[in-house]
């Protein structure tokens, strides 16, 4: 199993590493990619992380549909401009269809289902996110939920679901068992 | 208010991002040192983080005063062999003894506790820990809570507390309001 996290400057750090910390822990795979063309990023709260990887500047939707078939799925973290960022990245739109046309785990956190709306991805999906970062009339239904599962879509509400969010993940690639494991060995 | 954070590799990621964050959110000031060498640091799930600065190679009693009069208080994460490099460098155990001769914050999550364990701090102190690192016997009471605050020493028992410690951690620094807003804030 193998994510693919992308991420730019502004990301809230939280969302960003107690999910991948857990998917990590769970066995999967995790490749944090920087969308700015440097893998040095900072974060809401000036923390400093180095990305994996970069991605190519171009990313038509052929590109996104190959990158796409190399993971499982994608998780977009939130933390403002970074899901801003993320928005109106057209190479993030491509790669987030490409992954849900795939039938592959899309995933996002706090202000970043802006992303899955925007690739209109949540039209027939429940949904959660911050509040006020979706336009309701744009999900199947929107709730308040700190963590909501439908199908393959996975969102969050904010920061401090991010332990519950990254569990949910794991369950969402149907590794319910590791979830278990993983929440225990933390002690959560 | 600002709080240092000494740090090596095979450091436990949300152990350090989730309370680093909440103190920031909470109007604390944060620095990472390095006791590496290095401000390259690569944690236990390989997630790469950028100190904000380097611990000097030597720091004896003198030293360590005057670090820890710089400072509210110090905190030390999980995660190994990040803690047990945390626990044999000598310039750590001044720190630690330097912060709490100064009645600073002194604060540890999951394995670190050991560090306050080898400084002698918790002789006197209820305190708790990931199971098996710290010895009941050097504890006033060891016991099996998910966060412990006995005093100015406040010690977590492992990541799933993170969100916790971060939040108690506030509290011991007398911002307990903060510590509130930043919980509605994140929605824990």
């Amino acid at each position: 199993m193998k994510i693919l996290i992308l991420l730019s400057n502004g990301f809230e750090e939280t969302e960003i590493i107690a999910p991948a910390d857990i998917l990590v822990r769970g066995g999967v795979q995790v490749e944090i990619c920087s969308i700015t063309g440097k893998r040095e990023m900072t974060g809401t709260h000036n923390f400093i992380l180095l990305a994996d990887s970069v991605l190519p500047s171009v990313v038509g939707e052929e590109t996104a549909e190959l990158i796409a078939s190399k993971y499982d799925g994608v998780f977009l973290p939130g933390g403002q401009p970074n899901a801003s960022n993320l928005q109106q990245d057209l190479r993030v739109i491509e790669l987030v269809r490409a992954f849900h046309k795939q039938d592959k785990l899309v995933s996002a956190i706090c202000a970043a289902p802006c992303v899955l709306e925007k690739a209109g991805l949540l039209t027939d999906k429940r949904a959660t996110s911050y509040p006020g970062c979706v336009n309701s009339d744009n999900c199947r239904e929107y709730t308040d939920e700190k963590v909501v599962r439908d199908g393959k879509v996975v969102t969050g509400k904010a920061a401090g679901a991010a332990i519950d969010f990254g569990l949910e993940l794991l369950w969402a690639l149907d590794m319910g068992e590791k979830a278990i494991e993983v929440k225990k060995q933390i002690f959560y």
